[in-house]
């Protein structure tokens, strides 16, 4: 037997981290079932990795701040005896493995693996929590659950419009109205640099400040590239744009026609025409009313290659899920290169939002029903009982102590169970039940041979 | 962009880890599936704890070979930085966290920190996976899933049959039909040793040699307890147990009579009381048939004060999961001394058992029906025969590339699709699609019109 003191505040979780309340695991669980559900039923099949992934996988995809996050486990045993003897002690021979920082890099890596037994074209979706050593803040965490979709092995536009239908139904079916796919292009956005007379080597600094935009601003982000060293000239094309942008109600194709009227590159014809595609594809889906085209949307991520796309709600400033087209990542990883579509859903962001905005419809973790043996002699005949309510379908507990009548509501009352079914002596002999109804405080009573009936009516 | 040389050594998971693709992830789907939904059910509550505990919390609950075994997460940054400039590096200092090694220890943390939130009956469940730097062998792994149930707030025997009764229904479910909760009581192997005359200092090593008896043998425990100096008249005594064990068919009441026809302690006698009554609270809820006394079941942990039970198959030595008791360990945690029962599944022996016995009707991953464009022409129409086949909630995928059908039916075949639908530029001028049945081989020329009759009659 253990015996010890455990200070209370050694009793919350690690800071950065989250204990899930059955309340909580309700609402997660529903959230994580739609989009499971949706995916599946869409021929993307579920796919699990490992917590923890050798750092050589690691470290060299997240970018030089990226890496400070990522958690090492310690070395153990003789191994780490030897490296604490060694003179020249150096921090990376401390550890070989890293919790696993997001699922992109995992995918690339099983993809890489089992090249021979997946098919070359893959889709799968991931939910599974990821890790990274962020300063802990409101809404932002050192654990949370990331929850990914890929299509690899597609070079073409379908894969997209695959993953923005999913999108919208799992959207629609949260109870989600006022949704947005903001749709833009890679290439587009190199075109807008050449065509705007920018140097081709400004190109990752003015992506990093049109990707303030909704933060700052377009005022911030005139003054962002003007300390960039972006000319008065150059900054009046960019407003051209903007004010394009903020005209309500601006339809799809007068947005186009702007970019058809200016001498785009190749690669920015290209890009146009493949979100014409993508939005008359929106279209026959019934879902244009979701997608929007964005031509400033810059999305973070370095890997992209063509389309980007991202999850916005209406008067939220911070996305809900983002992604795009990465053709080169499977490639960098050993493998032949293969076209890549991917979509990180905002799982943690998302039931935020829920909660906000009430659209959790009563979702209680406790049973609605709670049988309550009076005294040990009833429990024979009452286990009885409970075997034929729970053949209703309908959650049973049983409340596991013989206690007063009175005791047994309060508890009910305080925990959210509807109905008490009271089995004592009375109860036994009558072979009636006794049943409280906690929400409109009436009893019944009910003979037990009609349970049945009593349940599924409810 | 990123681009490096990964070693294709470096691609498999990490030791003693696994990927989980997605014909493994479909099975492990189904059995914690049908794992959640009985307990949820019985009105189990679903509960998460982070994969990160405090060191304070992980050290001193699993003994020192235990402790050994927790895999810690180094410190970071200018702590790390703090530690390796100390002349005096001592290896504590290196870590603060730990990743989780079980689900037990999280819930008595969790329960002792949310006393006032929680009810204070509360019946979980958790499903997660631990992680022990074990050295990985077949069927032993460093990450591995936990699948517990545990009752707190309760000293009564509710709780022990409410879980055989849980428990007994998942494996029914799963298709189990030759398994036992073997069942025994904490105080009756403290009675045994006491009868047998042995001093109750040696009760954990005769304990220890007991837990040994599937898979040494009585002659393999006879040995070992003469070895700890167990005299050759007590070792008669334990023979006398050994014999009445092995008659075959034995019944439960033949059992009790031999304890009642000893001088057995207090203790020994409110044991077998309770066995009594559970036995017959078994029958009740038509599960006896699953529950066995075994007087000699000793369960490796010592935190038991009551009974202890653990889940066999028929001819198979190692357990498939095991609790019981454990009335003081939540009062350890520095609450109130509170009664808890617990459980805990054996998931990934399950899994393995399932797949040995080919319990696991088809299920594959991979959707029934796949939906191939042949050209990009022909998408605008093919998105709405997409969409009109998911409306019959079949499992539906969209072919991501524009193949020639030949292309598309040799994938299929291997991934193993049943339904191919072909749409082509003759398809969408007649509005009749070409369906090929992949298990029959056969073709058919189905109206778009009658596609959900096709597919709601398979």
């Amino acid at each position: 037997m253990w015996r010890f003191i455990v200070a209370s505040k050694t009793l919350t979780p690690p800071s950065g981290t989250r204990d899930f309340l059955p309340n909580e695991m309700v609402k997660r669980k529903h959230v994580i079932g739609i989009v499971s559900k949706i995916y599946e039923s869409h021929g993307y099949q579920p796919m699990e990795t490992p917590s923890m992934e050798r750092l050589s996988v690691l470290l060299g995809k997240y970018g030089e701040e990226g890496e400070k996050l990522v958690f090492k486990i310690l070395h153990r045993g003789r191994k780490l005896d030897k490296v604490l003897e060694s003179p020249n002690l150096v921090k990376k021979d401390l550890s070989e493995l890293g919790l696993r920082y997001d699922l992109t890099v995992p995918l690339a890596r099983v993809y890489s693996h089992n090249g021979n037994e997946l098919s070359p074209i893959f889709k799968r979706y991931q939910i599974q929590p990821v890790w990274r050593a962020d300063r802990p803040a409101r809404g932002r965490f050192r654990e949370f659950y990331q929850c990914d979709v890929d299509i690899i092995g597609s070079n073409e536009l379908f894969a997209e419009i695959d993953i923005f239908i999913a999108v919208c139904e799992i959207m629609d079916l949260l109870g989600f109205k006022d949704y947005h796919l903001l749709l833009n292009h890679r290439k587009l956005l190199s075109a807008i640099v050449e065509l705007f007379g920018l140097k081709k080597e400004s190109e990752t600094q003015i992506l990093i400040s049109l990707d303030k935009l909704d933060k700052i601003g377009r005022e911030g982000v005139s003054k962002d590239l003007t300390e960039k060293g972006v000319s008065p000239e150059i900054l009046e094309k960019f407003n051209e744009l903007f004010d394009l942008m903020e005209i309500k109600d601006l339809s799809f194709n007068k947005m186009i026609d702007w970019f058809d009227s200016k001498p785009l590159s190749q690669d920015g014809k290209t890009a146009i025409s493949e979100i014409k595609i993508l939005h008359e594809w929106a279209e026959n889906s019934g879902i244009e009313n979701h997608i929007l085209f964005n031509p400033l949307l810059a999305r973070g991520l370095d890997y992209y290659t063509g389309p980007v796309f991202e999850l916005r709600l209406e008067g939220e400033s911070s996305s809900v899920g983002g992604g795009g087209r990465y053709d080169d990542l499977i490639g960098d990883f050993g493998g032949r290169k293969t076209g890549a579509v991917g979509f990180s859903f905002g799982l943690e962001r998302v039931l935020v939002l829920m909660e906000e905005r009430k659209m959790f419809i009563e979702q209680i973790a406790i049973a609605p029903v709670t049988v309550a043996f009076l005294d040990t002699s009833v429990v024979s005949w009452g286990l009885k009982v409970l075997s034929k309510i729970r053949e209703t379908g309908i959650r049973t507990d049983l409340f596991p102590r013989s206690s007063s009548p009175g005791k047994v509501f309060k508890w009910a009352s305080k925990v959210g169970v509807k109905f008490v079914v009271l089995i004592g002596s009375d109860e036994k002999e009558s072979q009636v039940l006794t049943i409280k109804n906690l929400v409109t405080g009436v009893f019944e009573k009910v003979p037990f041979k009609e349970i049945n009936t009593f349940f599924n009516m409810d």
